[in-house]
C-alpha cells in the first residue's frame, strides 16, 4: 500500500512504502526552511534540486545534489533549506 | 504546488512538480502491470526496485534497476511489468 502525507501546508509531500528490505519514501519539497524529526534513522537522497542540511550535532550547512545522500540519526532531528523545488528518496532504519 | 495524482486504483500514485528546467514527477508502482500513454516525452529514472518495461516499437521486454533510466517518445505507450514496489522520477518534455 502507498500511502500519500503531507506536511507544512501541503509544501512537503510524500509517498511511504515498504521497499523490499526497509520502509521507503520518495516526496518533493517546495521552497523553503523546514524542520524534521525522525524516529528511526534514515537516509535522504536527493534526486532532483538541492537540499541544504544542518545535521545534529554540526554547526555547519551542507549542500547535497541531484544523487547525493546523507545519513540522519534515530531519534533526532534536522533542519533543512530548500532554494528550488526538490525531490528527494528517504530510507528508514 | 505539489500534485498529487493516483492511479489503477491507487496502486501507483505520483507527486509532480515544476523542475527547475522542465516538469517532473516522482512516483511509485505497486507489483503489477501498467500501460501508460505519453504526451510529451519522458526520461524515467528508477530509484528502488525495478521496471520492466516494453517500450514503443520494441518486441523485448527490458529490465531497469536502481540508478538506470529509459527514454519513451511523445504520443506513444509502454508496458511495464513491476515485481516488487518499485519508485521512480520521471523527467518530462
Amino acid at each position: 500500500m502507498i500511502k500519500h502525507n503531507s506536511y507544512f501546508d501541503e509544501k512537503v509531500q510524500s509517498l511511504g512504502f515498504e521497499g523490499k528490505t526497509q520502509p521507503v519514501s520518495v516526496g518533493v519539497m517546495e521552497a523553503g526552511e523546514y524542520r524534521f524529526g525522525t524516529e528511526a534513522a534514515e537516509r535522504m537522497q536527493v534526486i532532483t534540486g538541492a537540499l541544504v542540511v544542518l545535521l545534529p550535532g554540526s554547526s555547519d550547512w551542507q549542500r547535497f545534489s541531484a544523487g547525493q545522500s546523507f545519513d540522519v540519526p534515530a531519534n533526532s532531528a534536522f533542519d533543512l533549506k530548500v532554494e528550488e523545488t526538490s525531490a528527494y528518496a528517504c530510507f528508514y532504519g
